[in-house]
């Protein structure tokens, strides 16, 4: 780097700031900040002993999920000013670590928590069905009184929304504690998590922090994995829902409104199954289309979502050969077919689907509508550069640009591509009477920074907008993996000691708007895989 | 018209074979055919005393309505072979007073009917729901050995479909009986039901054969108004679903796929209220998602779409001021506004809703695309011209051809206008905690050929994708509408004398993929109407 320019100076202030926001006393000493940042999984441990939280802080983290201790705070045999100061401080301890955080609401949340407990005793009844349940948010999301910057630089000077966005507004409704907004990639265009302003996450920063236990719940966005991805990473579930039944509304955006491309969708991280469900079941019931005419009113199916379907049809994808995926990957979703068909669950190896790579392409191309002009028009604002992990993946989303962009012709033809495309994809469902599919997440587990490239295996869930979940089953072993397996041409080589450790992953798929069905078949197999993995279910 | 021309040698032809096709038994004698062809309304009177439908054919063809009629051939009472001639006859004789056809296939149908029987003896059970139900299909549906031509003259020289469309053979599969396809409007593009191959018709082809029952139901589609403007100017019933959740798949166009604008969806006409939701329900039920997928797997909600809800609060728009309405319209909407508040609804009368102006203006950017281009090729193919009532329309949707069609830049300006419109409308729904709002279908009844002009009340909720029905109320009375009502301005002047006795219909919306809570609300809104206006419930 050269000489520190102006743009560095606005992050550098930024970024104190923050620090700064951080109580004296939840600080870590520097013993536990010598980690490497590349993975979180190196520092699970030191929130337990880095001696921030008491015992019963470290029991409202670690041994509740968001259901339980919804329940517990509801009950009031917690109070859910405790919930509010346990997750504030555990999530400055994962931000110390991690770098996770954008804007901290520590002091609105423990408010929060005092408002809540005073309803409860004031009206004998919660406030909603998440009263109680500690939620972040991906900075997108607006909330009064903090800033939506996405890690752009010239967003520093952007007025502070005085109002809740939609999303916020709602989750509040509901009962929920927010406590702290999560770091982005760059312009939410690629998938490691790195901007000019916050600097370099782990795993993206919704993944991180719930894999930290900084929170139970996380709220992210997802256009081509960034929920998936972030959650495969760091180990937690993902769910992505079908395009339009994720509230969205109320949320900054680097991007140009309107784009004829494939919209992102809003979904949920959390540290268990249930976990998800609970959120999606509160956010639906509450009719959110009401608040976000981008939510479709389609009413909630929450019979179907909690039922538990016995013997499933499952389509088994082990890799496109396109994109051939890494020993840990391999094992990982052979094992767990293995296991699904063992207990009695019908396992078709699919083949001859449509290529990932199609999908890949015809998302490039949605990416690279005007957009592209738009989110860097913002960047050049501060003469900011772009991040390494975003330059890789520049000629693909610019490739377009450089001819002029498209001509409505082209979005004739992009529109009935992508029709086609889910066509061919609808009929394996239907050829095979699939109840759903499992498929990789990614080729790899998390990987050293700025190599993670393009993600044909969540981009092709995202253009046929059909509802998709990343369930977390175990762990690359390098003894296990079989190196001989690894693919010889990848761009992304295997490096079994460097992934050692890392969460593996597999991805549940259903068609679309069948979110409901996803979650009651999700279940059956979470619990099938936890089971055979001997793996504790999360509180 | 200056000399004859290829063109209309061809079309001279088909009308011709098409005249032929019809058995000499089933043939008007003239006296009956000196009608007047700009009304539907003076010959429903023709069917039952033209001697060609004996007394078992005219009971089946007036005495029940698909529901009814199915339930009788299911059960035996009635032969399926019965209901396919009676209907045969009858959808010959409507063509013969308002060329409401292009195709006929009586001895398919014929054939079918006995089909049907022997299944039932066979299996002793209907082979599905619509077992022995009569329907038509708009011409633009494919069916196995007929052409679909749409009215083009250039689609004569198409290959004739081997195979059933998606549509075709998803009514099939539910037993139903597929007689005859219908008129349309010149590339779809106007509301006169108006082309060169098949000539003028009247109120829309499947409206005035539904209306002269020569079909029970008929299946059209709609993207500015089609279904509806048909249904209003024939009296019958005419169901616009959202957007996607209408089977559309197997279907001929002439316009370009792909379009960045808004999408057509199919939909029922029918004669009665209880056989829309018949329609309906069999079509959803039967998951047509797996054979179509545009089709959006939302499943059907059987128990809303069947409930009876008691107090409702219904939005009312008499008219938007840009659009005023003509006496007959305004009498049917206020005194059914007033029926309904008489019955225990709750009528919000609606003052400063979004401009239906803007929502003609953006109907028109979207069907202005490169459609435009598209389908003028295909006429320019045989050197047809367009059609009078199109020619009109071309002002309004060539305009952006003529400076050279649109850049991907107003693709995005577009998109967003389209989001914010529906957001202002969601918006209304929500300020006024709205069930679902009534408003006209169109300025006007009925009215003579190539006058309509733009249809805004029914383009403002295909551009918000929201489902609309038309609900047939009364008719237009000369001695009760008061002409000093009538709008001063009106490109289409109230001419009491020229409309009197046509149909007068109201308009029911809901919000988008309500589709079930519209059928509950619009039977509770019909059954009130009809008792208050002492009209018979259709059988």
């Amino acid at each position: 780097m050269g000489s520190h320019q102006a743009w560095q100076t606005l992050a550098t202030e930024k970024q104190a700031a923050q620090a700064n926001k951080i109580p004296k006393g939840w600080r870590l000493p520097s013993e536990y900040l010598a980690g490497d940042e590349t993975s979180a999984h190196g520092v699970m441990e030191i929130p337990a002993k880095c001696g921030i939280l008491n015992a019963e802080e470290l029991h409202i983290t670690q041994d509740f999920n968001a259901v339980t201790l919804a329940i517990a705070v509801q009950r009031g045999t917690i109070k859910a000013k405790s919930v509010a100061t346990a997750f504030c401080k555990r999530a400055a301890i994962a931000q110390q670590l991690t770098n996770c955080l954008t804007e901290t609401m520590f002091d609105d949340a423990i408010k929060r928590g005092e408002f809540l407990d005073e309803y409860l005793e004031l009206h004998g009844k919660p406030m909603g069905p998440l009263h109680g349940a500690p939620i972040s948010m991906k900075d997108t999301f607006d909330y009064a009184g903090v800033q939506s910057t996405m890690g752009i630089v010239s967003y520093l000077g952007n007025p502070v929304p005085s109002e809740h966005g939609t999303s916020a507004a709602t989750l509040l409704d509901l009962g929920a504690i927010l406590h702290c907004k999560t770091n982005v990639s760059q312009a939410l265009m690629s998938s490691d998590d790195h901007n000019n302003v916050f600097g370099r996450g782990s795993s993206g920063g919704e993944g991180a922090l719930v894999a930290l236990r900084g929170s139970l719940l996380g709220v992210g966005t997802d256009m081509a994995g960034s929920i998936r991805i972030s959650a495969l990473c760091s180990g937690t579930y993902g769910f992505k829902p079908s395009s339009g039944r994720g509230p969205f509304f109320g949320s900054t955006f680097c991007h140009r409104m309107g784009s004829p491309g494939f919209p992102p969708v809003a979904g949920p991280l959390a540290c268990s199954f249930d976990d998800m469900a609970f959120f999606l079941q509160a956010v639906l019931e509450s009719h959110p289309w009401d608040r976000d005419p981008t939510v479709l009113a389609i009413p909630w199916r929450a019979e179907v979502a909690t039922s538990t379907p016995e013997k499933l049809r499952i389509g088994f994808i082990l890799e496109d050969p396109k994109f051939p995926v890494h020993p840990p990957v391999c094992r990982t979703m052979e094992s767990s077919a293995q296991v699904l068909a063992q207990a009695g669950h019908e396992v078709i190896p699919l083949h001859g689907f449509p290529s990932l790579e199609v999908a890949m392409n015809l998302g490039l191309d949605s990416f690279s509508f005007v957009n592209t002009v738009e989110w860097r028009r913002h960047l050049d604002v501060s003469g900011e550069p772009i991040v390494p992990s975003l330059v890789d993946n520049m000629p693909f989303i610019t490739r377009r640009i450089e001819k002029g962009g498209y001509s409505i012709d082209e979005i004739f033809a992009f529109n009935l591509a992508c029709l086609q495309y889910k066509a061919a994809w609808n009929a394996v469902f239907v050829r095979h009477k699939l109840d759903f599919l499992i498929c990789p997440g990614a080729e790899t587990t998390a990987i050293p920074h700025d190599t993670w490239g393009t993600p044909p295996y969540t981009v092709v869930w995202s253009l046929t907008e059909c509802p998709a979940v990343i369930l977390p089953v175990g762990q690359a072993m390098k003894n296990m993996d079989r190196n001989d397996l690894a693919p010889s041409a990848s761009p992304r080589p295997y490096q079994s000691e460097l992934v050692d450790g890392a969460p593996t992953a597999i991805q549940v798929v259903v068609r679309l708007y069948q979110d409901e069905e996803l979650l009651a078949a999700g279940r059956v197999i979470d619990r099938c895989l936890r089971k055979a993995n001997n793996l504790r279910s999360p509180e």
